[in-house]
């Protein structure tokens, strides 16, 4: 395969952009509040408000922007609360806790309606840490699949803007092709990267944790309304990892365990084509009927 | 077996009380927040502070107890930022957002030190929903297990307090026999239910939801230092189908994915002795060596 080309201003790094909005006026012992300017991007639009990962990676960056930042992120729950509307946003962060090796934060992403009210859309938790080295081992085997290079890449399930910012190649669990209520598993196996490539770090890897339809139009081939209500990523390696897979794909696996009266989990793995198991995460989505 | 027997006062149920602190005082667009004091209890100590699934559940409760409540929990991570003391915490819950259906929570648990200062010591978020009646399904089958009553109950791997709080009857992956270093997979099966026996709620399943030992000490064989990070509960059930499995025993499976420089997840799943998925979990661990 010829090398990816990598562009020098990626839509992603566009995103996820920040800006400073004041210095911190509120300076404590739980930490200081602070804030910057984010505004949606129409290249990761989804069907309502923005596609989830990049909310994540988003709130996500506001952590690793601010100063009083430790070490490299461990863990992060996103809560999808509302739908962000297009246009600016204001992310605060705020350290609850900072201790010798280990921080913990609160995120939150909010818009100003038409009346001038601001209210929460995304609230999050991101736990950070400085790693030491340490005694490493894996259970979770990447599965046997196809290279990369013999699968096809997938068409989009629907003409939404964000999975065209995704070459993501199925080696199993496809969307279905015919939308006909007929029951299957819900397990999907993919080859993914950014669309155009981009060097993977923790914000990428944040929004490649969404990056996997909704379990129950795999279940029932039926494509009912549906939307991440919880998020969680747990990163499994450090910068320097993530930096040794740069454009590389990843390969993703997905499941669902239960689906029950408007709410199912999707349980999902990261590695890279090397093997190294990367991240794992979870969510719970809300489904209708 | 013969029924057994429920305390009319339970320890857990001592263990989770809080008692509301003041009314609100700071209504606002984004709900109100409200206080509660609640204290440590002997009978759920662990070696460092608290048992882990004793913390999650005082958080959650001070969520169920809010007056604003909408629904019942679908989504719970409660990120250990540092040890409760053994004494008074307070806990306090703010909804920051309540939608048609669903709510979004943001709760800590506080301590105040011996100069006065109050610091975080708990955060967490939860999502309420009201259910509706849906489409249902599962695909995450109960492992085929002997029943209950064939398998010997555990000894406390540690002389600590919470483990004499539940029933553990493990039906693969005990504690290892020899602290020898021999590695092993790092999956458990077992049986759990609260000692003395308690009628399921939200609460105590977020509780056994904690109620694996170590991934780690399974894994190597050696008692490193270990403790929980952040941890999230789904839960996949509502509080009839709860009270269904009354003092009836779950069992839980719990397995490590990734140990790498530090930290290491666990993933588990508990059932009713029913087969019915009650909850999935995730937590990041953190261990030393």
């Amino acid at each position: 395969m010829p090398e990816p080309i990598v562009r020098a201003h990626h839509p992603f790094d566009e995103a996820i952009a920040l800006t400073p909005i004041a210095a911190a006026d509120a300076e404590s012992d739980r930490g200081s509040t602070r804030s910057w300017g984010g505004r949606t991007h129409p290249a990761y639009a989804n069907m309502v408000g923005p596609y989830g990962g990049i909310m994540a990676a988003q709130a996500l960056n506001a952590a690793l922007q601010h100063p009083e930042l430790l070490g490299e992120p461990i863990s992060l729950t996103v809560n999808f609360a509302a739908a962000l509307a297009d246009g600016p946003f204001r992310a605060e962060a705020r350290p609850a806790r900072t201790n010798r090796s280990t921080q913990h934060w609160l995120v939150s992403l909010l818009q100003t309606d038409e009346v001038g009210a601001e209210s929460t859309k995304i609230t999050a938790t991101v736990v950070t840490a400085k790693r030491r080295t340490t005694w490493s081992s894996s259970e979770g085997a990447k599965p046997g699949v196809p290279p990369p290079a013999s699968v096809a890449r997938a068409a989009p399930v629907r003409p939404t803007a964000w999975f065209e910012r995704y070459e993501l190649r199925f080696c199993a669990g496809e969307p279905p092709r015919d939308w006909d209520g007929a029951e299957a598993d819900s397990e999907t196996q993919l080859w993914v990267r950014d669309e155009p490539a981009r060097p993977l770090d923790f914000c990428s890897l944040a929004a490649l944790a969404d990056a996997f339809y909704p379990r129950v139009w795999r279940k029932r081939a039926l494509l009912t309304p549906a939307g991440t209500v919880s998020m969680t990523v747990y990163f499994h390696v450090g910068a320097a990892e993530l930096a040794a897979v740069g454009t590389g794909y990843l390969l993703g696996q997905a499941r669902g365990q239960r689906f029950f009266n408007g709410f199912f989990d999707q349980h999902a793995a990261l590695w890279s084509e090397a093997g190294d198991l990367l991240a794992t995460t979870h969510q719970i989505v809300y489904f209708k009927e």
